[in-house]
């Protein structure tokens, strides 16, 4: 068997997951490393190749079928997925959803031009959570589908708040946990398909290390009232040392579900719901884009070109299992 | 917009569900029933065309895109879909798991030959359940995917159970329910890949009217041995009159869940859970077989032909939305 080699982009938290899942599959390779900081990755990775993303006739000399691309959605992916789109087939994890519909426009007319395959926006949200609102949604008309994450007794690090707290003055150090709702989530199951404001349904959690000096009062009355991030939840602030947070708040855990409850012909009630859970939010982001790049290399050889999200793809893509074997054991 | 017609074929539980179904459905419509007691059903409908499924002439002149096969898999489909894919489109549940391979292959060369689509075992499980699984072992290898059923303090009604209870001598009706066992749900969430035997999973509760004169302890003994059925299982038998059989359990309640649970890159626990709970298990099966219908056509119009399952199918084609808005609301 010829195995897929995968070029991989970026070496943060999601790149160094995607080496880890690469390890296990039986059908792929890395073939080497794409990076803008080339001396410093060098020095942390033993035999793969770790060369400049702005060197095109470098990566493309290591033979890549796909690109997984591990950057950032604010400032890395606008600009380099429609780059290397041009090279060869890519898969991302855009996440920014309300401009889900531009990055698609832009990624769709540059991989057409190239005849590349883009897969856009996967992970577990968006990816495998967009999946499984649109199934609710088409197995059960007029049940609406909602995202509701933390539900751990832990609660789901979000990375996007925990810098908007390190952006505070005085903050020295700090992580986001949000949490849900139990009871708008026991509204959702039991039908009511509630209209729910966003402090409805989550609570925020903050454990702050302070500099020495800074006022804790004014920077708890600070992050309470930040727009868009805060303001609109119930939000606790604990001020911890930075051991505690190191040793007690450590890691990269998040967990969620999508859940989706309505009625079936004759009034009957029906609810759908799909849980994961993960230690390691960029790991688990990772499997799920292995598993596309995978889906994305079959179907570029198969002749289809333009961006696809995870609503396009023939789900037997994504698996390395042969069709014999899912109809046999899986089906 | 042109809807897609639809043509009913089979009038048990699962043909109500899917005209239940069809009504709320802004871009299908039936186009009529196809029945093998033609006299009968026309009694229990109104405004709908019931016409022998014997009859190709007559109900291809109802111009149906696609036929919804509500047959049994035992004796209806293995005969009837090859048949029916011959004339169009068709969906079916054919839900004997260990036959599916033979059932695909069967279909697949009748609706290549015919140049038609034919989505065969789809519904829940097979079907949303085979997705789940697929996708779980795709996104979590190494991960193994477990069915339970019947995880609601009711229980499961398994009409296969039911109709095995009201083979034997001196039982007038029978209803059985499917509970599984929540210590093995616990083991398989913990990440323990357990190796079950079918009675670790799940125990059966049986509630059986007595004709008059039949002897009870003979009854329960009769079926806590039968092989297959009861044997491996943790069996409870219950006798009740048929009015408490009538009120108490009624209905065609059913629930369960796939649950998969392993570690991504450097051994971080990861676990996936979908969980459906229906009130009407003939109605979610019908749900589904419609949203597969649209996407049957929608395959067929673009050129495709074949057996597809589920498995083969782009979600985008089993939703009613516009790809625009699965983009923007959906994604």
């Amino acid at each position: 068997m010829e195995k897929i080699r995968v070029l991989v982009v970026g070496y943060g938290n999601v790149g160094r997951g995607v080496l880890l899942s690469l390890a296990n599959q039986e059908d792929m390779e890395v073939v080497g490393i794409a990076t803008r900081s080339v001396e410093r990755v060098r020095k942390s990775v033993n035999n793969i190749p770790v060369v400049s993303i702005n060197d095109p006739a470098e990566f493309m000399a290591l033979s890549p079928d796909v690109a997984i691309l591990c950057g950032g959605s604010k400032n890395d992916l606008p600009q380099q997925g429609p780059e290397m789109v041009k090279y060869l087939n890519t898969v991302d994890s855009f996440d920014n959803h309300s401009c889900i519909p531009q990055y698609h426009s832009s990624m769709d007319a540059a991989a057409k031009a190239a005849g590349h395959v883009a897969v856009i926006s996967t992970g577990w949200d968006p990816g495998i959570f967009s999946l499984e609102r649109t199934l609710a949604n088409a197995f059960l008309p007029g049940a609406r589908s909602y995202g509701f994450y933390g539900l751990s007794e832990a609660g789901g690090l979000s990375m996007g708040h925990s810098d908007a707290l390190r952006t505070i003055k005085g903050v020295a150090d700090a992580r986001q946990f949000t949490h849900a709702v139990s009871e708008a989530v026991e509204q959702v199951r039991r039908g009511e398909n509630p209209d729910f404001s966003a402090g409805d349904m989550h609570t925020r959690e903050c454990f702050v290390v302070l500099e020495a000096g800074a006022d804790a009062a004014a920077i708890e009355a600070e992050i309470k009232a930040m727009p868009g991030y805060f303001a609109p939840y119930k939000t606790t602030v604990n001020f911890v040392t930075q051991e505690e947070l190191n040793s007690k708040y450590n890691g990269f855990p998040h967990d969620g579900c999508v859940v989706a409850a309505s009625t079936t012909g004759a009034g009957n009630p029906a609810s759908i719901e799909y849980r994961c859970r993960w230690a390691s939010n960029p790991e688990a982001t990772a499997n799920v884009l292995v598993a596309h790049a995978r889906a994305a290399v079959r179907m570029n050889k198969s002749g289809d070109c333009g961006a696809k999200t995870i609503l396009d793809i023939p789900p037997k893509l994504l698996s390395s299992q042969s069709y014999e074997d899912l109809l046999k054991k899986f089906m």
